[in-house]
Formats: C-alpha cells, structure tokens, sequence
C-alpha cells in the first residue's frame, strides 16, 4: 500500500503550531497539519450561561466555522443561509466537549472561555486540529487570567489532543489527508488526555464495517499520533 | 455495585418491538426499551436530493425529535424555537448513516425512505432505540416496495441495531436508563451489524477519560447486547 | 345519503379517552376518534409570560403538531423547515382560547399550564380531539396542582368539548372523518361548554356558502354530539 | 345600554371606499371603516403557486400586514422580527378563503391576484374591512384582465363583504370599534356573499360563551350590516 | 437633454407635507415627491437600547419599509420572507444617523423615538424623501414631549433634510424621479443641515465614474435643493 | 495635531499584498493595512443569479465576515445568530459594485466570482482594505480564466482601490486606524478607479457635519492615498 503523500501508514503530516497569532485574543493560535490550516482564538467573557449563573462555576466551549473558500470548491456562508449546519454543530460540540474534560470549572470562576475555530484551509483532519490547536490557545488565555490576577490557580489539570485514523485501501493509517479521507473506508477521530485515556471516540463506517481487531489496530496508531502532538503542544508552549 | 433498576451489569431493559403501530406509513414500529419509547415511521418517496438525481441511486436518511413532555421537565419544541437543534441533528445524522450502511441504494432506485424517529416517552437510550426500531420500520418499507413492485430485489444486504453501554459507579454496565445516564462517568453508543462488525462507536467521558482496558470492556457488553437485539428485532420480523 | 363509513348523520365515531398514557406530564391523554389519535400532555411550569408577571393570575396555552407521517402522504417536519405553518399557529391559538373559557386564572397563581397536542395518526378532525382531549389532560393536571398543595381552590370552572359538523353531498353531518372532510362543502368546528353556551365556532364555506337553515341544523348537530363527549370526558375522568 | 360612539346597535361606523388609490396595483382601494384604514392593492401575476402548475387554474389569495404605529401603541415589525405572527397568518388565510369563494379560478387561467391589505389606522374590525375593501380591489384587478384581452370571461361570480358583531355591555352590536371590541365580551366575525349565504362564521367568547339565542340575533346584525356594505360596494364600483 | 419630467436641471419635483396624517402616532407625516409617498410615523417609547441603560441619554432610530405594491411589480413582503434585505437595512441606518446629527441626546433623555418610515407609492427618492418626512415627525414628536411636560428643553439643534442628484444622460439634474433613476449613470445621496454642512454623502456610480468637477456641480444642485426642501419643512411647521 | 500613530496626516499605514495565500481558490489575496488583515478569496463558478440566465453576461459579487475575536472584544458569530447585520450587509453591497465598476461582464460569460473577504485582524478600515485586496484577487480569478482557456479576452477594463479619510482631532487625515477611527467626527470611504474617476463616495458625519471646504481636503487626501495603493497592487501583480 502506498498513501498518496508517501508517508508511513504511522506518520504525522508535518504540523506547527504558532502562537500570538491575532492581537486581541486572550490566546491565538494557528495550527498547521499539512495543507489543513486552523485558527483557534480563546475569548476570556466574564459571564456564563443562564444555566451557571450564581454557581461559582465557569464555562468553556467552542465554536466552529470553514472560510468558505477554505475547501475545495466554495461552500455557502454559514452565516448567509442562515443556520449553521449539523455537522458544524456536532464539530463545535465535540470540541467544547474535549476541552472540557481538561478543565476544573470551579477554579476558573463564573467566567466563559470560547475557542472559536476557523478554518483557514481544508485538506482534511479539521476537527481534530481544532482540538489539538485550541488547547493551546485555552493555556495561553488561562495563562493570561493568572498573569493578570483574575484567578488564583490554573484551570487546567490535563493536556488534551487528537488525531484522526482510518482504513485507507485495506490498510490502517494515521492522521488522514483530504486525498485519503475522502477514499477512506473507515474514519475515526481519537481524542484522548495526557494520561493515555480516552476522552472521545468517534469512529464511522463509510464503507464496510470495522472489525474489533481492526479497531485496536487504529486505536493504536491514534495512541502514538497523540503522543507526538502532545510534545509539539509542549514544545510550542515552551517547555 | 448495585444498578437503580437492579438489573445486572449485562442485562438489556425490557424491549418490545411493535410493527404497523401506525396506519399510514409504509413502516410504522414502537419500540420500547423499559421507559424509552420510540415511535419509528418509514416513509417511501419518489424523489432523491438533487445529488443523487439521473444517479439511478436512492437515498435513506432520518429525522428525530422528541415530543416536548417526552421528558422530565418540558422543552421548548423545535418548530416552535424555529431551528433543530445540535443534539437533534447530530442523531439524525447518526441513525441516518447507521442504516444506509446495510442499504444497496443501487437496488433501492431513485426514491428516498425517510424514517421518522419520534420520541414519545424518553428514559436514556432513545438515539440507540430510535436505530433498532428504525431498522425493522425500514425492513418494512422495503417489503412494500417488494410487494407492490417497486423494486425487483431486497436493498437491504445486513440487519442493522444499536445499545448504550458506559462506566456507572466505575462498573461497565449495559443499556444505560436515564438514572445511570446522569450520572455515568463516560458513556459509548455502538452501532454494530450482524457480521459483528462495528457501524459507529461513539465514546464520550463526561467525568473521568476510560482507559483502553475500560473500553474493551465496554465494547464487549454492547456485542452481547446488540446480539440480544438482533434475536428481537427478527422474532418481531417473523422469522 | 350514504356516509363512507356507514355511519348515521349524527353518530360520532367511537371515541377512547386514556388517561396517564405518558409519564412524565401531569397530565396525559390519548384520545382516539375512529382513526384519528392526538396525545395531550400538560404541563405545569412555575412562571408566567411577561406580561403577567407579578399579576398574581396564571396561564393556560396549548402547542400542536403533527408527526410527519401522522397523514397518508409525509409532511415536512415544522421543526426541519424553521417555523410552525399558518394553519399550526390558528390551531394551537383555538386550543388555547377553548382551555382558558373554563379557567379561572387567579386560582392558579402564577403558574403556566400548556398542553401539547401531537398528531399521532390523522383522519380528520384532529384540532377538535385535541381540545377534548387537552380538557382532560388539563383536569388531571390541575388535580396534581390541588393534590401537592400547590393550590387551594380548582381553577377549572366548566366543562369544554368540540366537534366538527359539516355539509357532506347535501347532508348535515357530524364529526367528519378525512373522507368527508376533503369532499364536504362546508366545514364547522364548534366548541362548547357544559352550559350548553359557544366558545368558539368557526365555519367555512369550501364549496358553496351555507344558507341560515343550513347552520341551524350544522349547530343541533354539533350540539347532540358534544354532549357525549361530555359524557365520554366525565366517564374517563372516573365520574 | 350605550355604545362609546354613540351609534345604534345595528348601526354601522361612517363607511367610504377610494378606488384607484396608488398608481400601480391593477387594483388599489383605501377603505375607512370609522377610523380604521386599510390599503388593499390587487397585484395580477402571471404565475401559479406549484400545486397548480400545468392544471389551467388560477389563484387568488392574500397577505395582511399593520404598519407598526397603525395601532394605540407601536407593534414591533413583523420583518424585523423575522416572522408574521399566528394572528396575521390567520387573518390572511381567511381573506384569500372568503375572496376564492365567489371567484371562478378556471376563468381566470394560470396566474395569480395577491391582495395585499395593509393597515395604515387601526380602530377595531380591521379583517371584516381588509374582506370588504380587498373584494372590490380584486373586481378593479380583473376589470384589467379583460380590458387588456388577458381573460375572456369574468371570473368573479359573487360579491363577499364582512362584518364583526359581538356582545358589548350585554347586547348585541354591530361593527364594533376598538373601544368596544376591547371590552366585549363575544366577538364574530361574519363573511357572507350576495345570495345571504354564509362564506365564514368566527364567533370567539372572550369572556362569556354566548348563547344560542344570542348567535341568532347576532347573524341577523351581521346579516343586516353586510347588505349595507355590499351597496357601497356596488356604489364605488359605479353601480 | 430633456428631462422625462420636463423638469429643469435644478427643479425639485412637487412636493407636499402633510402633518397628523394618522391618529395614533406622536407625529406623523405623510411627505409626497412627485408619485413618491412616505408615511413617517414617529413614536415615543420609554425605553432605551440595552447599552444606553442607565446612561441618562436617549435615542433616536428608524425603520423603512415598502408596501409590497407600493413599486411597479409587485416585491415580496419581508415579513413573509422572514428577514429585511440589504437595502432596506441600509436605508434604516442612513434615516437614523441622518436624524441622530441633530439631536441632543441627552435633552431627550432614557426614551427612544423610532421614525418608521413605510413607503405607500415609490417613485425614486424614497429614502431622501423618508429623511426629510422624517424630521418633520421627529419635530412634533418632540413638541408633544415638550407640550406633555415629559422634558423640559427641545432636544433638536439642528434641521435636517435630503435630496438625490446624479447624472442623467451626461448631464447633473437635481431630485431623480424612477425614469431618470434606473437610467442614471451616477446616483448620489445628500444630507445636509441647516448650517449648509454635510451629514451624508453617498454617491455610487452605476455606470460610468464620476469625475471631481462632476461631483461638484451634483453638491451644488444638492445644496439648492435642500435649502427649498427646508423652506417647506418650516412653512410644515407652522414658521 | 498628532495622530495617535504618529503618522502624517496624509500618510498611509504600512500595507502589503500577498497573493497565492490559500490554495484552493482561483484568487487568494492576503492584504495587511497596518493591524487590518483581511483575507480575499475569489471563487469561479459556472452559474449565474437567476435574473441573468441566458443572458450571456455574468456577475462579480463579494461576501463579507469578521471572524468573531478579529476585534477587540468578542463579537457574536452571524452563522450562530443565524443572520448577517445590516453593516455586514452594506460592506458586501459595496464590495460588489466597487468591483463591477471595472468588470465588463459580457466578456466574463455566464459565471460568477464571488470574493469571500474575511477580516482576520480588524483595525480600522476593514471595508476598504477589503476592496484594495479584492481587486487583486479578482484580478488572479480572471488571470486563471484566461490561462484555462474559458474566457478569449479579459474582462477587467480598469483598476479599483479604496481608502478612508476622516477629520481626527479637527483636523483631515488619510487611512484612519482604530483609534482614531473611534475618536472621528467624520468619516469618509472613497473608492475610486485608474482614471481618477469616483466609483464610490460615502461620507459620514458622526459628531458634527462638515463643511464643503473640509469635504474638498478629503477628497484631495483620498485620492493621493488612492494612487499609492494602485502602485502597491500593480506591484503585487508583477507590473
């Protein structure tokens, strides 16, 4: 089996991640995974959702877009239409979701973090790269909350990141380009925590219907992807 | 441990599966898992969306909702708020893929089944109940066709069902109520078909990630599960 | 003179009122006439619309809807297309009105009660069984207000019924089936109380106008047969 | 008893109506019932909604609309909100009811008359005059038709108008305005055509159910009150 | 070049300013161009926008609007098509700024005064004409505050009105009927005071660019204009 | 005076235009104005609006967003409020008949280009820059045409550039930034073409109105800034 970019069935694409990349955001962030370019702006609001109000506890979740030029051919504006839609919702749910789970609400007090993903360009894995930028940029914006005296400890008790895997042409592969996504019998986005658990699994079945040891096989290769995108994480946060 | 229905950590609710529960729809089927009860309607139209038009392809797709006071206190109703929301749309597009998966389309020609998945009383696990009972209503619709000559052979080539399993009081237990879903610390849905090959696993930990010991657990409750739902779904199919 | 279902002029189809059908509503009832089953759940909710608030006086309103394939052919689902159609909202408006003739609003403090009415199957005359059947889901919820101590007195102070009559090839008919109702030339939906007075009567002419003698006849009819459905509501309600 | 204006009970508000009020509707009436004033413009286009396309039919129907300071205190516009309410949705669907009702959509071939009735003052009884104004604009509108050889036969084969009555201060009156309409007690709305028969009947109890002797003195106000519209009618048509 | 109109280069069309045109408002116009009508209604509310609570200052704001036949064809209405257009937007904030610049916010204290502007015929110039109306209600809207002892100093510094020039077969012509519109090659916009100052300039060349010395004979024509739109706002107003 | 960035009154922010900046897109522009960074997209497609099918000609559009921190504080997202402002609304109008001004759309055929401009950074400006940045997009659109053959001759007959000027401080400035944007009390945006031609003019007085010899020294300002940024984009384009 060959990938059609040449890599390693257990290859990354190549991917960085650039801080203070906007001005105004609390955190900024643009995150590259081969042609696949996010940017994951964290907004510090100091309200919380009706639901919240009173509880002492804060809030932290995502919004997502595609530019819409970002793909292949021109999709219609969300904001046109007049709805975003489903897949848009359940993306920007999932990334809310991950984010959460890294996050002690309590310590962060009755105040809102966003993490508005926009989708620069598109070749595939968006979701995913969303996740893996935006947790920086909730450690830059919560780092500024400590740095600015808003909190007295750090939110933060974990380190999340994702990837997707798939089975490309019979074979199992890691982090999926447009090319390969788009052929891919079988797609899966892992999302999982510093301490090699799980935090989402995702797995779809657009062809046929993954066998159980197939999906060890994918769960595995998702296990050292996230490894490696933990330490450019690490890297890029200067430590 | 002990589970609040005081069923055994493998044990399936009581499931009953109800066909031509309604007069008007080519498929109509109630199924009722212990106090979820969902009321599944295929419908047969002679028109495909406009992608798959001149294809010669037919197309499966579903919608869900739940009736305002289906649930412990009232939500406000969808059509009345003016949009669906994410949660909606993200299980419709779920059950949607979940049966187009054991659908030729080919064979089905160009004409839509839309199952309808209405909510009438809910009690956790109404996205895994909404796709076992969707599939028999499908089995029917497809009968019809048969019947009436509409098409020439079966698109159906796989049977098709689904179960929540997930981490409750740190045991894995099977086929979550409402009580246990609240408060479970992660909780998975499985789509599986009859090969026992995997449609859809869609893991999400609300409070603690699930090591990979934990999940292979998990997942091996749903298998037994979803077996137990096949036997019920063919019993309601007559054969 | 020959109705499609054998019927006599005045002879109402055969009508079930079931009680607790659901369990979460404080009030739910089915009601089926003939073919035609609407399920009325109300619900309480302790606040108010805006402008009553601090009025000391409580609410009573009603929502409608229709499943998709409660009909011989499938309807797009309301929440799906973004808003309730106009015959929707005239509906729910009826139900509305009809409930609040026999309440006292100051009895019930500052509370909301709305009943649901959901189509399940239609074959005419659904807006009628919905306010028959709301009537009782709106006693029995009132009688949890008064059994929890949540009010002193009853607010309900009259009995409410409806049914439609109509002008089938030439004859005064009552309580149309979706036979009669698409080939009638006038159609009249009459809602009474136990006093033997109109709330509501609404009168359309499809094919030709109705002369007086016409309406005379149209309204003893309408007359007769609410009656027993006042009866049939007593009966249900366990007196 | 005394009614606010001082008038009779069978007496109706100072009644005009303004043909050929704006310059481009094929039709365009202002009718002045007391100080209620609606703009009713017939607009001639050639196209058919799509459930008549190809059927050789015709359609007539209506839209309704108050300018935000029409009324006592600014409404809220409905294109600013986003959607017409239940109330206007309501009160359109019964002008295109009653105007369908005297007209022959065969003769009219496959196009469309709207009848757009705009209120610019309201003072009580803006539907019954949008009928009443609406009709004649609807007779100017295919005047043209066939005064430019686009129709060879009228399609107009009866005359409609429309009152209120209701119960003010416990007796029945005619044509009620604002002041009394507030206060009433019941309220009816009628639409009749010339041969005295009955288009629509909407009797609502807004305080009271009324009676069914007192319906009957109601239908002979209204009864009366439209045969004296319908002369002013004939008078501004100029006969 | 001839003028459809006949009109000379520098002639405003006819035009007329009737004031209390309706009862309910705090004031209302009706200003007429040539065939252009505008019914400007201005209303008091006391009530401010959320970012002005507590401020101690006013507002003042518009909204436009265009009966669906007020135009040659007939446009659909945007309350039915459930949002405002771009140009109506746009028209809505060039009446509210223009009517902003002269007035103190502070005199008028937390109440908003909304001037709706709907337009009963066009004719070109209906937004030009909708300012100038528009002051005019403002006008009365004030007084009626002064005269109800609401506040206690005018909060109006200043007159404000409008007028379109562009050109017109390649020469500059003043006040633009909808012949001379559709076919100009240059369109501007101006609001002026009655300091001779500029409030607005919004010029948009359709055709051709517009060279600086054609921009200022179009500023001269402008300013001719306006000052006699001014002499008949005051005549309006009784000095 | 002294402008908040220390820059001469008539000197421009430090602007570069980078194209080839996203990969799908048949333009992709990235221009920076100082702290403004919009990105432009141009898309091809081979459909026209409605009321140009058949026709032979085509049609040059723009859509227009900020991503939702691109400014200070946190906006909320259009798609998610499920519309587009009225300010949205009037960049993407203006846009669009910048670039049609210098398109002869006869030569384009029946296709469309839309120019997706979405501000990445805004301070200050951004309609402006989007417009300068447009132009060269489009231009690479139809360059891209060209090379594949679909169009013979090129359809752009001029160049467009755009600027705003304003009086900070009493005093006329060229190319205002955020700040001093903020603190204007009037504010012009001028688009103009290679001929020195006005396309657009619009001015508006936020704080008091301004005299014709202020608008003259505007003017004069824009139209230097104008021709320096026409350099800098002839630049970018290799000529």
């Amino acid at each position: 089996m060959q990938r059609p970019s040449g890599r390693q069935p257990d290859e990354l694409r190549e991917t960085t991640i650039t801080r203070h990349y906007t001005r105004h955001a609390e955190g900024s962030v643009l995150i590259s995974c081969g042609g696949t370019r996010v940017l994951c702006n964290a907004s510090v609001e100091d309200r919380v959702p009706p639901f919240l109000r009173g509880s002492g506890e804060g809030w932290v979740t995502a919004e997502y877009g595609m530019l819409p030029r970002s793909t292949g051919s021109r999709m219609a504006r969300e904001a046109a239409r007049g709805k975003q839609g489903g897949r848009t919702l359940e993306i920007q749910r999932l990334i809310g979701r991950s984010l959460r789970a890294v996050v002690d609400r309590s310590a962060l007090g009755e105040r809102t973090i966003t993490v508005d993903c926009d989708v620069i360009q598109a070749d595939g894995g968006t979701r995913t790269a969303s996740i893996t930028g935006a947790y920086v940029a909730l450690r830059d914006a919560c780092g500024w909350l400590l740095k600015h005296g808003r909190i007295k400890s750090d939110p933060i008790h974990g380190q999340v990141a994702a990837v997707s895997v798939g089975i490309y042409d019979t074979h199992p592969v890691l982090d999926l380009d447009y090319d390969e996504d788009s052929a891919a019998e079988t797609d899966m986005n892992v999302v999982m925590n510093d301490g090699r658990a799980f935090i989402e699994v995702q797995g779809t079945a657009e062809g046929h219907a993954f066998r159980r040891d197939e999906l060890d096989v994918l769960l595995d290769l998702a296990d050292g992807g996230i490894q490696r995108l933990m330490s450019l994480q690490r890297e890029a946060l200067g430590g």
